[in-house]
This record gives C-alpha cells, sequence and structure tokens, in this order.
C-alpha cells in the first residue's frame, strides 16, 4: 500500500466502551483500501463497523446527519485534517501519510527556484515530512518558510482546495508539493506570484502561471453577462455551507435584473443540473467543483466571486479564487 | 405542462406564518418544472423557497436530515403519496396528477383482456383516475378490482417499486396503468399471473412474463455463488433503512464462509461501487436498483432474496421481488 494506515490509533480510539456502531469514512482516493481496513479492523475490535459508501472529497465532505439514521455513534474520518466545526456524531480525524519516496523529486526542483528563500506548502499526505523537507532546503542554502493559515488550517503550511491562506507568505516564490494543478494555481492567484508544483507521485516539477487561467475565466465571464436564467448551489455539505453568501449572489443577480433561484445540494452532479435547466449555475460549495470539473457540466458553473465580476459588483481586474 | 401542479393547496400550505424557509423536492421526471414552480410561487407567497437539488427517486427518497442543516422548516414533496414515516421537518406531499388522456389506451387493453374480473393497479400520476378507469370497464361488462394494499400504500390500487401489495388480490389477471415494465413485472412474480402493462404516454399494451426474467437472475445468482468478498449496501435515505436485514444477509454469507461487509449509503453509484472494489453487491436499498439498473454496475448487484437463495437459505424454486 501506498499509504500508512495508523490502526493503532484507530483501534484506541474506537475501543471505548461506550461506541457500538463505527463509520468509516474514506476519500475517493483511499475507497479501494476500504475492503482491507475494515476487515483487519474488525478482527481486533469487537465492535460493528460500517464503511460509509457516500462520496467524500475532503474534511468539509462529512455525513453525521445522514450516518446519525443509522446509530452510528462514531465515525472515523481518514486522509484529511480536522476543520474546526461541529458534528453531530463524535468524529476523529486520521490523515494519511503518503510513503513515497520524494527526495528524488525535492533535488529535482532546485533548478526550478531562483531565490534563497521559498515558501513552502503541501497536501495532507505529504505534510508529515514538511520538517525534512525544509531540512533538505537548509543544507542546500535555501530557506523554505511555512506559515500557520487561519483557523481552518489546523497544520502549519498545508492548503485546501478551498483555502490557500498557508500559503499566504510574503514570498517571490512558492513550492507546492502534491499532486494536480487546482492548489498551486489557487496560490498561484491568491499571491501573484511564482508558484513551482512538484509532484512525488510523477517526479514532474511545473511552474504554475495562472494568467491564461484568468483570461479563460473572463471568457466565461463574459458569457454569463447575456444569461437571464441563474441557479444558486448551496451546499448541504457541513464544511461548505454558504447560505448567506447564496443569497447575497442572488441579490446581485436581481439587481441586474435576471432571476436567481436557491438550490440545496450535497453532490453536484451534472445530470441532476441539467434537469433543471437553469442557463447558468453559481456554485457556493466546493470551489473545485466550477474550476476543476468545469468541463463536466453542459452549463457554465462559476464562482461566486466570478458572479460579482459578470454583474458589476466587482472590479474585474481583482480577479480571485474562492476561498472559504 | 404535462402534469397539474396544485398550485393553490401548495400556497395554503406554506403560508402558514410559522414557516419561514421551505424546501421544493421533485421527482427526477418532474426537476425540469422546478424553475417555473418555484418562481410562479415566490412571486405570490413572501417566504424564502429552495429547491431541493437532490436526486429523488420517490416518497422514501426524502432529505429532511440534510435540509435541517440550512434551517428549512417545512418540506413540500412533489409527485409522490405519502409513506408514513416521521420526518425531522414538517413535510407534505402533493401527487401530481397526469394530464394524459388515457381512453384510447383502455380501449386498446380491451383485446388483451381475457376474463370479466380483473386487478388494476396504476402510478400515483394516474391513480385520480382510477374510479374513472373501474367505470369504463364496467360499461363493457369487465369488473375491475382495486385493493388497499398494506400501510405503506396510501391510495387504492397503488403501486410503488419496492410495493406491489395492492396488487395481491385473487384474479387471474391484472392491468397495470403507467410507464415501465419494472412495476408490472414485480405485480407479475408477486402473483405469478399474468399481468398487462398499458402505457398511456406511448399507448403501447404488453404482456408481462415473468419466466425469461426468472432465468436471468438465476444466471446471475449461479456467478454470485462462486463469489467470496460482498459489500451489502444500507440506504441511509430515510424509507429505505433496513440495518437488520443488512446483518441478517451479512450472517448467511458469513455462514458460507464469504465475507460482507456493510455499507451506508444514499445515492448507488457505480463509481463508489468500483472505488470499493468488491466482486459483488446486495443491495437492501432501492430494489429497482438491482434489477432495472442492473446493467449500469460492472459488477453483480443483487436482492437480498437472491442472496438467500445464492447461499441456500430460501428455495430457488421460491423467487420473490425485493418488497418493504
Amino acid at each position: 500500500m501506498r499509504y500508512e494506515i495508523p490502526y493503532n490509533e484507530i483501534k484506541t480510539s474506537i475501543s471505548g466502551k461506550e461506541f457500538k456502531k463505527i463509520a468509516i469514512q474514506l476519500p475517493e482516493g483511499l475507497k479501494r483500501y476500504g475492503k482491507e481496513i475494515i476487515q483487519k479492523l474488525e478482527k481486533e475490535v469487537e465492535k460493528e463497523l460500517i464503511l460509509s459508501g457516500y462520496p467524500c472529497y475532503g474534511a468539509c465532505d462529512t455525513k453525521d446527519k445522514e450516518l446519525e439514521k443509522l446509530g452510528i455513534d462514531k465515525i472515523i474520518h481518514l486522509g484529511h485534517f480536522k476543520i474546526p466545526f461541529k458534528q453531530s456524531i463524535e468524529t476523529e480525524y486520521f490523515p494519511i501519510k503518503s510513503n513515497l519516496k520524494i527526495k528524488n523529486t525535492l533535488e529535482k526542483t532546485l533548478e526550478f527556484i531562483d531565490k534563497n528563500e521559498i515558501g513552502l506548502i503541501t497536501t495532507p499526505q505529504h505534510i508529515h515530512k514538511i520538517d525534512k523537507i525544509k531540512e533538505f532546503f537548509k543544507n542546500k542554502g535555501i530557506e523554505a518558510k511555512t506559515s500557520k493559515g487561519n483557523k481552518r488550517i489546523t497544520s502549519e503550511g498545508l492548503v485546501l482546495g478551498c483555502n490557500f491562506s498557508a500559503a499566504k507568505i510574503k514570498q517571490k516564490e512558492t513550492l507546492y508539493i502534491g499532486s494536480g494543478e487546482f492548489h498551486p494555481l489557487g496560490v498561484a492567484l491568491s499571491n501573484k506570484s511564482k508558484v513551482i508544483a512538484a509532484n512525488p507521485e510523477t517526479n514532474q516539477i511545473k511552474e504554475i502561471g495562472y494568467k491564461n487561467f484568468i483570461k479563460k475565466r473572463y471568457s466565461i465571464i463574459g458569457k454569463i453577462k447575456d444569461l437571464n436564467d441563474f441557479g444558486i448551489l448551496i451546499s448541504t455539505k457541513k464544511g461548505q455551507i454558504r447560505y448567506n453568501l447564496a443569497k447575497k449572489i442572488r441579490k446581485i443577480i436581481e439587481k441586474a435584473n435576471k432571476t436567481g433561484d436557491l438550490i440545496a445540494i450535497d453532490d453536484v452532479l451534472p445530470n441532476e443540473l441539467i434537469n433543471f435547466g437553469y442557463e447558468a449555475y453559481v456554485n457556493t460549495s466546493c470551489p473545485r467543483l466550477s474550476i476543476d470539473d468545469y468541463n463536466k457540466f453542459e452549463m457554465p458553473i462559476i464562482t461566486p466571486n466570478e458572479a460579482k465580476i459578470a454583474f458589476g459588483e466587482k472590479d474585474y481586474q481583482k480577479y480571485e479564487m474562492d476561498e472559504f
């Protein structure tokens, strides 16, 4: 397995007498280990264990209210760091450590780094190596700086798809260790600076520019202006509820003499949006959906910030990623 | 519009002072009217209205616990008859009447009816015509009999995808008015008798046999026997929770020296099942999934009854549809 599952910690956590039915939540990338995990735990713990089969896209994507219906009294959430909000069932988060060796990847980043100071950020699966990464760069004469971020961030140097606060260091260059382009793009937009993305899985290093991205989004914003009929998506995932923001966007849309209807949603499935038949959607739930998954949808799906720009409530030069 | 939306009744229902935020739930086939419905109501009622964007496949598929998170205090559920169970938010059901003229379809069924007594069943959208249908047949010298069904059925002659109790009339022939083949197939299996399915949308009449269907399912049951690793799906949709049945199935699977893990799920999405990687699934949620949607899944997905047959807990000659 590419990951270290903290079996002992999980066992300690669920073996308390008070818990009877325990649900295990896994993000999509870890679901294939669910069978192995539950079967191993079942052998060692005398408890009723149940896998959560809901899609799970982050620490914000919990299903306490739903699992309550089955009498679940403890949730083990694997693969993410805790986001501080109340849940109706006691929930413990166990981030999962990647086993990948990253030294080669770090060596390769040296060609891309121009300064002797960089900002450093990474994702939950690599964060346990952050001190070693700093040491690696220190030995090369480069200071890798991290930041605590805001209260949604529980581990220094961590970035989430909706929160780049730990990247806001006054550095001209930032190094991102992890996969995908969404996080480093968010950082580049947030800092308006150079970001080097190093992917330890593929061993590829890439400089991430944000200017082409902004151009593309402006073309979408341009189309939006001429449409009349908007669905405004409000997530009911615990960590993504932004009802007031949705109502604010509705007011902006109505001020522009257009229609905006509120839609409560959990997973934003393309078919459901087609069924409703709105010309476009403003998405106040997970920002990644509007950006990374844009092409999955048949109609435009934009962020609240983009809606503000489209309807003149925000200066078009102040494009920013949707964060919360 | 092909349907009659009971605007006045809905308005009366939501205009009570105590309700502030009202959610509107629509089944998939009615979602495209959601925009029209909410916009019309918003003009006439001073309330905050929000569409439920969750998939909705029946009266059992409610989202009270989820909508609670947004402070919703009333749910208007369109398109289904009430199923009697408690919900955490006051919920009112408004079945929707189809406007389709069905006289031609009824005339056409006469060629298929051999007896002067038939059982009569239909779906929520046509049930308001049931007395007229009876009258039509009476004038032709045929007595069309209906039954109250069990407590899950709130309107005489109504069939649901998980409940054919209103079809259990001691009749040799049953007439089903509605679309799709799942309901009449369920009735045929349930009564082991001839069922005539009349579709008012296409004006097609068809006799529904169940023998080929059983053959196909036996071939699936045959494959299941040789597999070792089962996921047992438990729905968290209010009207589909069958935790005890799932545990019973697990015991049967374990008795056969195989592994069965419990999985809590809402919408049963093919990708999620692939992610978990079980060889096959036993589905205790909506029965229609295992039958109608069987081909959407890459691995076998069977009903609890089929699992019982596969593992020798039930006589293979006693095949029956999964009902609850």
